[in-house]
Order: C-alpha cells, then sequence, then structure tokens
C-alpha cells in the first residue's frame, strides 16, 4: 500500500487505488509518450491549410490510419459539394450503453507566413524546446527513448494546439482505455473535420446528409485552450464570428511621393481614418447599434462567471501591455460581448522593401466576434452602413474605372458567411455528466464557463442535428493559436489524453 | 536641300540645315539606336538597391566601363566612410573653355519588392513593350537591328528612369557630340552618384574630400521627369525629404482574436487612430506648426508656376481617381508646400495569410517633405510632439518590458538625417544660359519650375563646395519611379540625349 501512496502522490492525482481508472490511464501514458509524441509529430509535419487541398486529403488519411491503428474501423464522409476536405468518421459500440458522445477535433490550421516564424521554425518541421521560446525556453533534441518527458516542454508546429492536438487527446484517450481493459460506458463516435479554420461552410451539409450516422446525445467538442490558470475547463458555447475584407483605392499605379504627395489621395491614410472612425481609445465599437441585439446571460451563467479566476493582471503583465480595453471589466466580461479586431492591415511595403510612393490600394481584414442575440450578416451589414456614413461608396468586387474616377471614397467590402455564437444551457443534464467526469481527473476546481471567446462551428449541430454539445479544450493558454510560432505544451496534451478518457467513462 | 529640309520636317526639329548640331546629335542617335539600347538593358540588369552592395558596386563598374568606352578617362572616387557605394567621376576638359559643368545622375535605385511587379516583369529583368502596360500596352520582342525603334515603347526595370536614363542620356549625349564632331563649349565634368536614394548620406563628405577636383559653374543635376505635358522641363530646385518609421506596439505575443478580442489591445487599431489624426480629409496636416517655417515663393517664382501648363484634370482621370487633396489648388500649387505622406502601413497580414489574430506591432513609413524654410530635424520634431500630443510614449529604440507594460500607448520613432529643400534663383546667369540651351532642342515652349516636387540631394552641393545647381530631367512622368513596373519611355530617352549635348554646347 505505502508504494501505491508513494505513486498516487508522485502523479499528483489524488488517486489512492491502483485500480483508480484515471491512474491507469496515466500509466498507460507515461509507457508510450514516445511513441504518441512520435505519431504526434508526424501528425503535425503534414501541412494543413485551406489553400493547400492535397496535404488536407494526406492528413484526414493519416488521422484515419490513426484510428485504424487503434481498431476503430474509421472512414471518410464527403460532402456533397465536390472538393470538400472530407470528415474522418469513426465509431465503436459499448454493449449495453444507451447514450452516445460524438467527439469532434479539426485537423485543418490557420494560415501561415512562414518569414513570421521565429528562433528559426517552420510551421510544418515540428521542434520541441524547454519552455515558451519568448520566455527562456531552448530548442532542444527530444530525451532518448525511455526518458521521462518533461511535461513543461513545447512542441512547436502549426496546429500543434489548434486542433492536431484535440485530435490526438481523443484518440489517445481512446487508445489509453482499450490498453487498459478499460470499458467506454458510452457509445463513443469520432468525427474530425478539415474545414473549421475557413468557417465550416460545408459543415451543415455534411451533418445532414450523415444524419443517422450521426445521432448521439452529446458531442464533445475538443478545441481551444483550458482556463490561463492551468486549470481544466469545461466551456457551453463560444462566440460567433466573421471576417470581413476592406480594400481602399487610390491612384490606379503607384506614384512618387514626391511629384504627388499633397495632390493625389493616400489610399493608407484613407483606411488608417475610416479604421480608427469604428472604435474608441478604450476598443469600444462606435459602429451604430453594435450592441443593441446581445441576448443577455442568465443568472446562472452570471454566477459562473463570477466564479472564474481572475487572472487578467498576471496575463497583462506577461503579454506585456499596460492597459486593457473597455472601462474596468474583467476579460471574461469582455468576451461576453461582440467585438470588432483588426487581424491585419497593409498598404504597400514598410521595412527595407518600403518606398517614396503614394500607395494604389489599402488593405485590412477585420474579424467581428458575435455574441448570442447577433447575427453575423446583421453585424457586418452595421459595418457597412458605418463605412457609407463616413462617406465612402461600398462595392462588393474590384471597381471599374469608372467607379474609381466617380468616387472619392470608394471601397471594396466582403464579407464570408459568419458562424453565430451558440451557449448550450448550463443545467443540461448530459452536461453536468461531462462537468463531473472532467472533475475526476483533477483535484483543482474546474472552471465552467458559459462562453469562450473564440469560436466553434456549434450552432451548426443545433440547426442540422438538433443536437447538444459543450466543449472541453486541452490546450495551454499560451499556444500562440493563430498566429506565428504556435506550441503545444506536453503536459496539456497529456492532459487532455486523461480528460477525453474521463469523458468516455462518464456515468 | 529639298532632300535635307524633308530630313528636317521628318525629324520634327524645325532644324532646316545640315550642320544643325541638334540635328547631327538626332542623326547619330538614330544610326545608333540598337546599340545605345542594348548598353542600356545592360545597365539596368545590373540589381542597384542599397542592400546588394555587390552588384552596386558591379553597376559603378559598368558605368565607368561606359565612359572609358567613350574616351573618358573615368575613376571611382571613395568616401572617407569605408563600404560607401564610389562616385564614378570623369572629365573632359575643353580647349578655351572658361567655364565648367559638372553632369549628376545617380546609379543606384529604390528598393525593390518583386512580388508586386506586375504582367510578369521582374525588376532587373529589363522587358520593352509596345506602350504602358496599364494602358493597352504589351510585351514585346525588340524589332530586328537595323529596324528603327518606335518612341513610344517602353522598356521595363527598377531604375529605367530613375536614374540610369540620367546616366545614359549624359554619357550618350557626349558621345553624340564626340561622334560627329562637335566640340563642347564648356570643360564637361561627370559625377554618378550610388546612394541617392538612401538620401546621399555620404556624399558631402565626398564633396568635402574631392573639392579642388569637383569645382564648377554649375551641377547639372539629370533626374527626375518632364512635364506631364512632355515639354521638357528646366528645375530650379526641389523638395526635401525625411522618412521617418512608427512602430506601435500591443500584446508580446500574437493572440486569438476570439479569446482576447475586446481586452488585448490591437495595436493595428491605435495605428490607425495616431495616422487619422495627423490630417485631415483634404489632406491638410493637423500637426502643430506644419506649415509655420515656409519661405514664400518670390514674385518670379510666382509668375513661373502660373506660366506652367496646368493638366492636373487630365492626370486626375488616367490616375483614376476622383478628387485630388487641397482646397482647390493646383498640382504645382501644393508641391510648394510640406507634405506628409503614408508609404507604407502593415500590421500583421492580410489577403490569403490573413489570419484570427491580434497583431504584436503595427507599423508605417512615413515620408516628409520640405520646402525651402523647413529643416528635416525641426519638421521631424513636430510630428514627435504631435505624437506626444496623442498620448504616446515615444522611444526610439525596441522598448523594454518594462516600458511596454507601463506605457498604454507606445510608439518607436526612427527618423532619417533627411535632406532639406533648395531652390536656385531664377535669374541666375548660367542658369538662364541652360534654359535656352535646352530651348533650341524643341520647338515647345519649356517649362520652368521654381522646384520640383520630389527630392534631390541639392542642398549639399551648396554646402560643401557653394555651387549651383539646375535641374534637367529627361524621364516620363507616368514612369512608376519608386514602385514596380517601373520604366522609360523610349522616345524619352532619346530626346534627354540631345537635351544633355545641348546643354554642354550652350553657349
Amino acid at each position: 500500500m505505502k508504494k501505491l501512496f508513494a505513486l498516487a502522490l508522485l502523479v499528483g492525482l489524488g488517486a489512492t487505488q491502483a485500480n483508480d481508472p484515471m491512474l491507469r490511464v496515466r500509466q498507460f501514458r507515461q509507457a508510450h509518450e514516445h511513441e504518441l509524441l512520435t505519431e504526434f509529430e508526424q501528425l503535425v509535419a503534414i501541412p494543413n491549410v485551406a489553400a493547400d487541398t492535397a496535404n488536407l486529403r494526406r492528413t484526414a488519411l493519416f488521422v484515419q490510419g490513426m484510428m485504424q491503428r487503434r481498431g476503430i474501423s474509421a472512414r471518410l464522409l464527403a460532402a456533397p459539394t465536390p472538393g470538400v476536405p472530407p470528415v474522418v468518421f469513426g465509431e465503436v459500440r459499448t454493449p449495453g450503453a444507451t447514450r452516445t458522445v460524438i467527439f469532434y477535433a479539426h485537423y485543418d490550421g490557420q494560415p501561415v507566413n512562414p518569414a513570421q516564424w521565429r528562433e528559426g521554425l517552420q510551421p510544418f518541421q515540428p521542434q520541441l524546446a524547454t519552455g515558451p521560446l519568448d520566455r527562456g525556453g531552448q530548442l532542444a533534441a527530444r530525451p532518448a527513448a525511455g526518458q521521462p518527458l518533461n511535461p513543461d516542454w513545447r512542441l512547436y508546429a502549426r496546429s500543434a494546439s489548434d486542433d492536431k492536438a484535440g485530435v490526438m487527446a481523443i484518440l489517445a484517450g481512446y487508445q489509453a482505455l482499450a490498453a487498459s481493459k478499460l470499458k467506454a460506458k458510452v457509445n463513443v463516435k469520432f468525427f474530425f473535420e478539415g474545414e473549421e479554420e475557413r468557417g465550416s461552410p460545408h459543415l451543415g451539409e455534411i451533418l445532414a446528409r450523415h444524419k443517422a450516422l450521426l445521432a448521439s446525445d452529446l458531442w464533445v467538442i475538443c478545441d481551444g485552450p483550458v482556463h490561463q490558470s492551468g486549470r481544466k475547463q469545461v466551456v457551453f458555447g463560444a462566440r460567433g464570428d466573421v471576417n470581413m475584407s476592406l480594400k481602399v483605392y487610390g491612384p490606379r499605379r503607384p506614384l512618387h511621393s514626391g511629384h504627388y504627395g499633397n495632390w493625389a489621395p493616400n489610399p493608407a491614410l484613407a483606411l488608417a481614418r475610416l479604421l480608427a472612425s469604428m472604435t474608441d481609445s478604450t476598443g469600444r465599437v462606435r459602429v451604430a447599434g453594435f450592441y443593441d441585439d446581445v441576448t443577455p446571460l442568465s443568472a446562472a451563467e452570471k454566477t459562473a462567471l463570477a466564479q472564474v479566476p481572475n487572472l487578467d493582471e498576471t496575463i497583462r503583465q506577461e503579454l506585456g501591455f499596460a492597459r486593457s480595453y473597455g472601462t474596468g471589466q474583467s476579460l471574461v466580461e469582455l468576451l461576453n460581448q461582440p467585438s470588432l479586431n483588426i487581424n491585419g492591415m497593409q498598404s504597400a511595403n514598410v521595412g527595407a522593401q518600403a518606398a517614396n510612393v503614394i500607395p494604389t490600394v489599402a488593405s485590412a481584414v477585420l474579424d467581428l466576434r458575435l455574441v448570442l442575440g447577433n447575427d453575423a450578416q446583421r453585424q457586418v451589414q452595421k459595418v457597412v452602413r458605418h463605412i457609407e456614413r463616413q462617406g465612402y461608396h461600398v462595392v462588393a468586387a474590384e471597381p471599374t474605372a469608372a467607379e474609381r474616377t466617380q468616387y472619392p471614397l470608394l471601397v471594396r467590402v466582403n464579407a464570408e458567411k459568419g458562424e453565430n455564437a451558440q451557449r448550450t444551457r448550463l443545467d443540461l443534464p448530459i452536461a453536468r455528466q461531462v462537468v463531473a467526469a472532467v472533475q475526476t481527473t483533477t483535484p483543482d476546481r474546474i472552471v465552467q464557463l458559459p462562453s469562450m471567446g473564440g469560436t466553434l462551428p456549434l450552432g451548426v449541430f443545433e440547426r442540422e442535428l438538433g443536437a447538444h454539445t459543450v466543449t472541453v479544450p486541452v490546450a495551454n493558454y499560451d499556444n500562440n493559436q493563430h498566429a506565428e510560432n504556435e506550441n503545444i505544451r506536453l503536459g496539456n496534451l497529456w492532459d487532455g489524453i486523461e480528460t477525453m478518457a474521463a469523458i468516455m467513462l462518464m456515468k
């Protein structure tokens, strides 16, 4: 007993019996962490950006292979629209189980600009480091097989967190149960999507086509980061999102800024004025009606928010800026409001390539996050009307020569379809069981969040299938998700395996 | 006689005698235009951006070779500072001449971003076209040797106009005189600089070191475009210029715009607000004191400006925008005021590489053009004070972590040394003789401009040598100078040869 007790202390789990299923899951992982990491490195080494359809398909086939190696019968579900990256689907029935849980993750990743990756990293060349590279971590070779891996080490690569970590945690969680002769208590289905970072434009038609196959009591969405405190989270919803691109026009060809500066209009200046008109210095959006149709939080949701640990000051210090937006609200409060973010902005060149020109165009990409009550296209229209109120003529395609000489302020605006926000009720019984299951994996009280700040294609499950969703993330919060130098903390990947296994075992 | 008269009509020169020197210069060019074009293509094929020191040196050596082939003894003048691209200098003494004219051009070019060059062009792969590619011109192979070249054709390459055309016009002008047994009336010196596009930071020390060698009565600066009407110009001054770079800071690492959007401050938005504060919608600069120390134009200068043909409406139509800056002033009036231009602006990515992030930094490059009375550093300081008045803490180097967490609005500002404006008196006798000489090459009344909108390193000649300057440009105005798809109209290169030869022959 003494030895087992010591082991339990060592693993910090609070499990005091050798047959504690979570302890057995952990022991399996510890015994196989090198193999799991090798497989994960192979997974993240396959490029998975939307534009690279051939490699997206390779990624899907690799995921199918991962499932087959684990004894899961896996297949690709094609969308009715040709050319769409397939869903990788699998199913394991549990004799006697009355409920079915579908585990969702996505295998596609955000676009990359390899030139922006720092410390010699490349998006699809996974690289270990002894910690976060921007806070003292160093690139490092993997310890020899048999040596334990330090859970604070990071693996750097596009999608290491978002969301190949989700794919890995779900499949390794299932594998750990099977290898430990632990039986899932529910029927388990697996659903890995390939278009999430594009806003899941064909997910609805895939769900509609495979309605019977996808019958379930709950979707568990494994995506996003755990709480900044390191505590595990169960998240009941997500903000929506819709991207808009703006392109403002100047002279038809680039002009020498000396021979024409002061006379020919500068589109970068016009764009700066337009963007500046959209918010005030606290980040409050000045677009008319922007906050109008927000559904208020319920009393239970307000209570849950109040219980979320507030680490804002610590995070602000770590992120290295002096003042957050808002007028005193916390991060979680502000994430429950719609937002307007500038994702990127460009006109001609800066740095070594800068030249003394009046640029021909200036572009920006906006990202509107939405909360319950907002509609993506309605929100876009509010911004379009705001642009028109600044005196702009708005077009949806490249303007003609006649339009360019007719309208002093001319902007091309294109918006994506977007994804609305979704929230599952905090008191939904099966969701309460997920909370309880995740709580078995950790002595720390888990965080219950009414909505994450990020976006997941949650509404479509409700619309197409009438299904419920909860989100159970695994990544570290400081993962550079969506940006250069994306990474996963190994400990988060290992914890994620336990989390997913616990949900499969939920009562 | 009849035959000669017909030839004179054919060349459109108004010259009615076979011994008209300008006619002989033209006949020389017509007989050798294929060879001249071949040599010019070789010249522009050598990369000449500041960062590429090896190729800049190759360019200098090629220019030296061009001079030697024309019997001009040529040498490289090194700056006292090591590593500076050399000046290529040459001299031809004219027996009996009492005056010396130095012809200046520069062989370096503006930075290039090859990705921005359109129609398959590359900056250093010269390519002929039947006209401007943005208005119906087509890429074309050169006609067979012996076939005349259409003067409306263009040659596309970096520095085809700015300013290798100047180098070529000066040397071919001299060559045409020598081959036609025409004697220059003045001592001729040649001075080809290699750092003009960087703001000529070492020109002063080169002039100071070689003061005796560079003694002259006048510098003729061959750079910039002729008037938009196609008329030749003599320009008596240039605006000054100083570049500033601004870099605004957000979170230390890029953040997911969902998980932090509304809370973490966005540097692109801050930069947009800062830039928007600098001008109004008419392009008028709102920086306090920006227009304060402008030296008014003299009566003679005002008269000269009033005589400049006004093609503003035609140019605006061709450039494809609806409204020029200002409140009714003409292009030449506005070019006699200081300006603030955004050369480039960037934060994270737009287009296919855009991702849903809060960027870490946002950058802009500004270009302040200066008129007589302005001082480059004083003008920079006005902008810096304006930035501080918007609440910014201004630093000159990458901010420390402590600065980033201390100042809500933090900007790094770096300014170059800059170049002040310069104007030569319109009634300077030797300048009047240049005007008269250029007028002999064309029946069209030439334009006399008190100042060009662009910048040349003119002040340094006065400071270091007490020298006078006039500028005699050759390039077409629609040359995409400083930008992608730079080009020269062949007819402008040919006209430039005659212009330079005429000045060497001036009475």
